[in-house]
Parts: structure tokens; C-alpha cells; sequence
């Protein structure tokens, strides 16, 4: 079997993507395992497969696994790279795609720059959605961590996500806060833990320490979640970039209705395995 | 320009292999850089770049260049990839192909199952040719680290290699004890440090914790310098298979003479860059 697939990235974040529309592709765990591996194999935080829709009122299908070859729901900068391989390799003319995904069904806009849209859906504040221990829903909650109570906000963006504004996010303790917001008693779902600069009220920066991985390059519902934080507690107008190690998302929330992610997605060979 | 590449590995230590025989190829330090970011770019370990020769006796002459674009003088995984790259690419018919490399000439020579045999020259024992401070040559040096004295052979490979028979070498405090020795005082250009585990006297276990670098896959110097100082301690026959992280190379030593290591080396995939 001579198999072609692309080695994409969003930001950092890499894909080997294959597309399951022109070829004929059966993938198993062991397979995805071993074309994970850095110097063994390809090399990748994640497979994406683009896949027919299986309904008239969509376009396409795609599916992301986990290096452990596990099916996972979503990812932001695998959407980019999804709506950017179909446009590159010309498997359609639209600059709206309309697809189906394990987490639901998304939306994606090309611009005319290269970049690309994501609709990344309605943020949930109540505690009960996030999910986070608390008695009301609040802008700013107190959480107790170690021996000092630091001010939080919580986010879900289709997964939770806890976010604390800091002075200098070079500077902020994401290796040791990290690992124990995640864990905290509060969230009973664990919980991802972003760290938030507001530079001005449309610039911050962000590291995002990313539940059941670490510090990560890019997280894209870590962006979202940030940006939602910083408008609910007015620090923030409703148009905002935002820095993170891998690079800039933008993204646009009006205060109600759905958080809108752009930003770029980049191919950096093509191969075939033999 | 599309640059059509192979990504290769010996025993886990990656390359990114480029035929600059058929291919014009001009490498800048900063695309180098960029291609080996295994995340943003391809991922490897070196860059091998696979040209014509310039004397009349050599085959084909090669350079291997470290991810942050400097030439490196010589990687025994490396010369493994690079027969068996010019050989599947049917650039020589050739099972013995003789190579110029920054290192000096090596002869290479490809088994009918597709390992290579790779000359890795002589050793070198003398005390002054380590370098090693020590007034006298040795089968068993004792060399005092913190508060213990250990007992280490010291063997020149191309680079020094210090040699610590353990017995589990899975137990071996190889993350202490390796920079530790790295930077001895009695070790004046630094050491590679390997810690031997004899099974029998034809099989034996091995970590190297490579000098400047930390522990790794496979260091093919490092796999003939224990097997060298296996034998010249009376523990080791002729010829012994060394089980290394990365997988098994074949080393074969008379106890005079060069050393020969045999072992594979795979192709992962075809790749073209745009």
C-alpha cells in the first residue's frame, strides 16, 4: 500500500492529515501509534482523516486521533488545517465548508488570506456546565491553591477551562499552578488552566496549560475561553489577539451567542509511506 | 522548488535524507533549522546530504549536518542509512561502496538482509589518544566520582568513551552519573559515558549518555567502545550483539584492528517539501 498523506500544523499544534476521500483508508491504533513517533515514525500530535460526510447537508467528514490512536472530539487548529488541506488539495471550490465531526457539526470560513475561521460554539458559565464547584455563577471566583486564594474565571468551550489573569506570562508558575488547578478538588472534570496577560484592551497573552498534557503551543479553546474571561470582567473590548508560544489567533465574541476563532494553518510537505 | 527528501532512522536516530546527486540542492544553516522543528517542520536528528564525489576512487561523499545547521564529522547510524539510501534509490548497484565524509573515507557494506556493515576503525587505548589523565594504560581505571571510586575502561572511538561495567543496566544511575563522568576533570575534551550490562560473552545491554547531548537511542561508537572494553577486560568474545534502547547492532572486534558494527537502518516515508 502506497499511502499519501500531508504533515500540516496550526500554530505548533502538527497534524499528519490523509485524505480518506481518494484513497481507500483503513487505519488501525498500532498504525497511528507507530506514525506518531518522532524519530521511529512521522512524527505528530494528532491524525486527522478527511472522510466523505455521511449527510446530504454536509460537505465533508473528518475524524482526529490521539497519538494512542483514541478518537478525540475536537481541536481548533485541526479544524484550520481540515478546511485548509480540502481548499489546497482541491477537494472543493467553496470558501465555506460545512462538516461533521465527532464533537458536532462545525462551520469553517477561509479568508482571503489564507487564514481560516472556526465557529467554536456558545461558552457556558454556569458552574454546573463548566464543571466547577461553586454556589453562583461569578465573573471572578476565589480559589484556594496551596496557601493563597487566586482569582479565577471558568469557562467551558465545549471542555473546561479555569483562567487567571497574571502580571507577566513569562513570568506566571505554569509548571507548578498548572498541574495543581488541574487536579483541584473544584473542578471534578479536572480542568484545563490558561494564563492570561492583558497587554491592552484588544492584545493579551496566553500559555495554557492543557488537562492530561502540559504546557501546550496552542490552544484554541484556551484562546476562546481567555477572551471570554477577559470581556465578562471588562478588561478586554470584543475583538482580541491573542499571543500564545505557537503564535496569534484572533478571536471575536460579541458577549452573547458563538466565539469565532481565526487564524493560519500551514502545510509543510507532503509524503507517501511505503 | 520542490525538494524531495527521505526520512530515514537507524535504531531511532532520525534523518532527513536528501539526494543531492539527481537534485541540485543548496542548504542554508537557517532551512536546516527550520526542517529539523519537529513540530513546525519535518523532524529529525541530522540532515544527510548524499552527493557525487570528488576524488575518483569514492563512490559518493556525504555530510551530515546537526539540527542547528553545523556539520558534524561522523554518525555510524547515519553511514547505515546512507547505504541503504543509495542503495534503494538505485543510485549504485554496489554491495561495497566506498564514501568520503568530513570524518574521513568509510568503506560500507550492504548484507544480504540489508544490514550494513559499517567500519568504524581502530580503537584507541592509550591514556594521551582518550584523552584520559592517567599516567599508565589500563584495562580498569580507577576514577573517583563524588564520595565512590568506580572502576571505568576508556576507549577512543573518533570521540572518548568512558565505560562502566553495571549489573542491571535498566537500574544504572545513567541520569546522575552520566554528566557527572561527562565532565570529569580526568576526561579533559568531556566523555561519552556508557553503562555495560553483560548478559554472556556474546550478548550485552548498553546505555550511552552521550557527551553534550544526554542519554540516546543508539550510539554506534558507543556500542564498539564497550564492546572494546569487554574484551580487552576478558568478559567478551569476538563478536557480540548489543542491545541498545534503539534496537541491536552486531559489533565484531579480533582485539587488534578495526572494529566492524553491523545493523539496520529503515526508510519511514518519501517526503517533498514546496
Amino acid at each position: 500500500m502506497r499511502l499519501k498523506f500531508t504533515k500540516m500544523h496550526g500554530l505548533g499544534n502538527d497534524f499528519m492529515v490523509i485524505d480518506g476521500v481518494t484513497q481507500n483508508v483503513e487505519l488501525s491504533a498500532t498504525e497511528i501509534e507507530q506514525w506518531s513517533d518522532r524519530h521511529f515514525g512521522i512524527g505528530f500530535d494528532q491524525l486527522l482523516l478527511v472522510e466523505p460526510p455521511t449527510r446530504p447537508d454536509r460537505d465533508f467528514r473528518y475524524r482526529i486521533f490521539n497519538a494512542d490512536g483514541s478518537e478525540v472530539e475536537n481541536c481548533g487548529n485541526g479544524a484550520r488545517c481540515f478546511a485548509r488541506f480540502v481548499t489546497d488539495q482541491r477537494l472543493t471550490e467553496q470558501t465555506s465548508i460545512r462538516v461533521e465531526t465527532a464533537g458536532g457539526d462545525l462551520e469553517l470560513h477561509i479568508q482571503d488570506d489564507g487564514q481560516v475561521t472556526v465557529d467554536m460554539g456558545r461558552p457556558r458559565l454556569a458552574p454546573a456546565k463548566i464543571p466547577f464547584n461553586a454556589p453562583d455563577r461569578l465573573d471572578l471566583y476565589d480559589l484556594q491553591v496551596n496557601q493563597q486564594t487566586l482569582q479565577i474565571s471558568a469557562v467551558n468551550m465545549g471542555n473546561p477551562h479555569c483562567v487567571i489573569r497574571v502580571e507577566d506570562v513569562l513570568r506566571a508558575d505554569v509548571e507548578q499552578l498548572g498541574p495543581q488547578i488541574e487536579s483541584h478538588l473544584a473542578f471534578p472534570q479536572r480542568v484545563n488552566v490558561g494564563f492570561l496577560e492583558v497587554v491592552n484592551r484588544s492584545q493579551v497573552r496566553l500559555r495554557v496549560f492543557e488537562r492530561g498534557v502540559g504546557e501546550t503551543l496552542a490552544c484554541g479553546t484556551g484562546a476562546c475561553a481567555a477572551v471570554v474571561a477577559g470581556i465578562i470582567n471588562g478588561w478586554l473590548d470584543h475583538e482580541v489577539s491573542v499571543t500564545l508560544p505557537g503564535g496569534v489567533l484572533a478571536i471575536q465574541w460579541s458577549g452573547e451567542g458563538n466565539v469565532m476563532m481565526t487564524g493560519p494553518a500551514s502545510r509543510v510537505f507532503e509524503g507517501v509511506l511505503s
